[in-house]
């Protein structure tokens, strides 16, 4: 994006993109205005933004109105929300809706490009976050101190072009490799859980690899790791996490990268 | 095989599979010679077969040895026991070697390889699971009283060909689908723990589905389902077990079915 020097809305789910979105944003002269979907993450985003709303996610005439009125034709969707629920006007829990949207993953693609449609619609425009956020997908290189050893090198070639197919077959993301052998993959579980049974599974010392799908949707669906994926890591006793170099996220990469060096695993983008 | 009536050495590790197998091949009038691995085992083959030995996984001589004094020319490896420790002294108990050789899988194939050329060294032919049990290998069509939805059919469709994908990577042979969507997928974590996941992931009412790798050798390796794993389906409320037909084998298939029918699962060989 050239002209970024302007506001832009940001429609906030949980976790910790959101508010780090904020930050960054702000540091680089972008006025947000966030609407969050609930009081909780309204409180955390309100001292980082320009200006802030919580609206109910089963209001989209209210959000539209809002950002209408605060002249906004650009939005960034970011946190971890099932985006297709916008237009519904109840749901249990974030929990069960996570649930919901995973076990609907096959259908999420459609349905998610179909509120994007919505959304445009109302003249708004969704704007692709990996082009907003370039700085924090990492370039090819090693991040921390700790470089990978020609033995975690060989695991790392041979997980990423099984963990790409394995995405393109839009099952998971994430897989764990030990000895040239896959030892967990991730589907509906969540990268924690996958990342949690490999390092298991392998005792430790185990490569984790993340890649994105070859054709994925920055605008509504962004591969990432934060200081939580390092924490399972560490715990884990994992040695390395190999990422797909430009096209993975990291939040956070400070807080990252210490807590990989404290516990001396390497970060690698390939 | 056309010449079945004739003396068959078994080399036995544990699991149900090599007693299933003394049983059927002792009806149809093959005679079996049994090496078991473990007293336990020994203990339990003794009742079925005509001959029957506990040798130590340490000892190819003695085991070769007592082949050769029976006159055998042809064997059978049976149940689960990495074949390829055979050929070392000692280790330390069979949930290690289970570990070890899951972690070792990309290896196994060439090691297994290996081992059956050592045997095939000392005049003995291993021989083809598939072709001495055909008849516990299913064949196109549903077991049970309780057929597939239609809905549940597209799960199967849609299922099979990613399994396939899945197993010929060398990944694992087992997943779980729920609306169209890969809730779970073996690796290393074993066929009953990825079902297990699948079907608590999916709150019960899946499918779970079970292929063989296309160039998969029956002499040392097969995919098969039995009660334990229908009991695991059970217990996870899962709806439809969907096999490839002729390829997957099923141990002790009546009370499998017996189970699956007292269950409301379908089960369906594609």
């Amino acid at each position: 994006m050239s002209d970024i020097e302007k506001k832009i809305g940001l429609l906030a789910g949980a976790g910790e993109v959101p508010a780090y979105f904020s930050r960054q944003a702000t540091q680089k002269g972008i006025r947000i205005i966030a609407v969050s979907f609930s009081d909780k993450i309204h409180a955390e985003l309100e001292p980082l933004v320009e200006k802030s709303y919580s609206i109910g996610i089963g209001k989209p005439g209210k959000i539209f109105k809002t950002f209408k009125d605060e002249n906004i034709t650009d939005i960034v969707m970011l946190g971890k929300v099932d985006k297709k629920i916008i237009f519904q006007p109840s749901f249990f829990d974030l929990r069960a809706v996570t649930f919901f949207k995973s076990l609907l993953s096959q259908e999420d693609k459609i349905l998610l490009l179909g509120v994007i449609k919505e959304i445009e619609k109302e003249g708004l425009n969704v704007l692709d976050q990996k082009e907003l956020l370039g700085e924090i997908f990492p370039a090819k290189g090693v991040l921390t101190k700790r470089k990978p050893s020609v033995k975690e090198m060989e695991d790392i070639n041979f997980g990423i072009p099984i963990a790409k197919k394995l995405a393109d077959m839009e099952i998971g993301q994430t897989i764990v490799v030990k000895n040239k052998t896959v030892v967990s993959v991730e589907a509906i579980e969540g990268t924690d859980k996958a990342l949690a049974r490999g390092c298991e599974l392998s005792r430790g010392k185990c490569v984790a690899v993340k890649v994105s799908r070859t054709n994925q949707d920055y605008r509504y669906d962004v591969p990432g790791i934060g200081p939580q994926t390092m924490e399972s890591l560490k715990s884990g006793g994992a040695s390395v996490l190999a990422m797909e170099a430009g096209r993975v996220m990291i939040v956070d990469q400070e807080k990252v990268v210490e807590v990989a060096n404290r516990a001396k695993i390497s970060i690698v983008c390939v």
